[in-house]
């Protein structure tokens, strides 16, 4: 391109996730033909983000405040916990609309490859909230995978001398499934923890 | 979301062409978890760009400056003109290495039906150009559309008394195309086109 402004926005554009250089370009030439207020618009909520958005100090969740909207709410179960790796699961279970709990985001997983252990999670912030009267149970909503269950067991072995009753989300074949296409795992998974219906 | 910050964001990068709900919310997770630097300069180099790019007063080119690098650069040729819808074209172009001359840029093309006339592609202002002695030839290089063509028409119409050669892109099959999954419109004009190799 012949202008170096140009140029320094299209590099810019390539730090998110899944844009490459054509699409940056894309990106670019689209926002100046045809919706510059949009890109300005953009430029600002994205620079207020960055500066602005922290972690809740309750829940670890992002936000602009101290403490997040949904640690703040009154209208909240505040005797049940969801633990979440990170604030789109957050979003994920918020959009389901039929959790009115509280949550902890770890912002991570056990990852000691990465250099990732309990500390960066937050683990002793979550045993101490756990460990308050008015929480009755803890349901750890980790991703299925082999951090998530090594990050479960930890905060299991860590809250064994706490009264909280623990949880987890249960596992089996997704809705809409078919089960020829269902792996192996998770159909086992369905038929170990398979449910009752009539006696 | 719990931040009417995040949720705004959120929708402000909506505004990129390809861009839904779910990738506009991967994309602020992602900027806020792992490159707030990155966020902010895309942020600061955004908010430049749409304020400061307009149009080179001669080609027409998106440019910071009155004139664009191409058009101010004196190792050009300024006998040729290569007329292109977009900027877009003028980076492909300038992509191959192999075009030495300057630019005209129609920033679209004769369209009726959104009332997109010759004014609003500064025609008149590309005849001017031809007009001076020096220059020698104008490559027609709109997009192989009936808009494109409709637009080429219109232009050589307006050239006619003019002494300039015009020349049009060549038409044939692409590189690395197979002819069985060449269109038929393709492969006739590559036919009618037909080189010869040795007399």
């Amino acid at each position: 391109m012949t202008s170096p402004l140009i140029d320094e926005l299209t590099d810019a554009f390539r730090c998110l996730p899944g844009v490459g250089p054509k699409s940056a370009e894309r990106m670019v030439m689209y926002l100046l033909e045809r919706d510059r207020d949009g890109g300005l618009r953009l430029a600002e909520r994205l620079a207020s983000v960055m500066a602005d958005v922290g972690h809740c100090r309750v829940c670890r969740d992002f936000t602009e405040a101290e403490v997040c909207g949904i640690c703040a709410n009154p209208a909240r179960d505040r005797s049940l916990i969801c633990v979440v790796e990170s604030p789109a699961n957050v979003l994920a279970i918020e959009q389901t609309g039929a959790y009115r709990g509280l949550y902890f985001v770890l912002m991570g997983h056990l990852s000691p490859i990465d250099g990732i252990g309990p500390d960066d999670l937050g683990v002793d912030q979550l045993v101490a909230r756990a460990a308050d009267d008015e929480v009755r149970e803890v349901l750890l909503a980790v991703n299925p995978t082999v951090e998530g269950e090594a990050t479960a067991h930890y905060i299991t072995e860590s809250m064994k001398a706490l009264s909280v009753r623990l949880s987890r989300l249960a596992q089996g074949i997704p809705l809409g499934g078919d089960l020829e296409y269902v792996d192996g795992g998770t159909l086992l998974q369905a038929i170990v923890g398979r449910r009752q219906v009539s006696s």
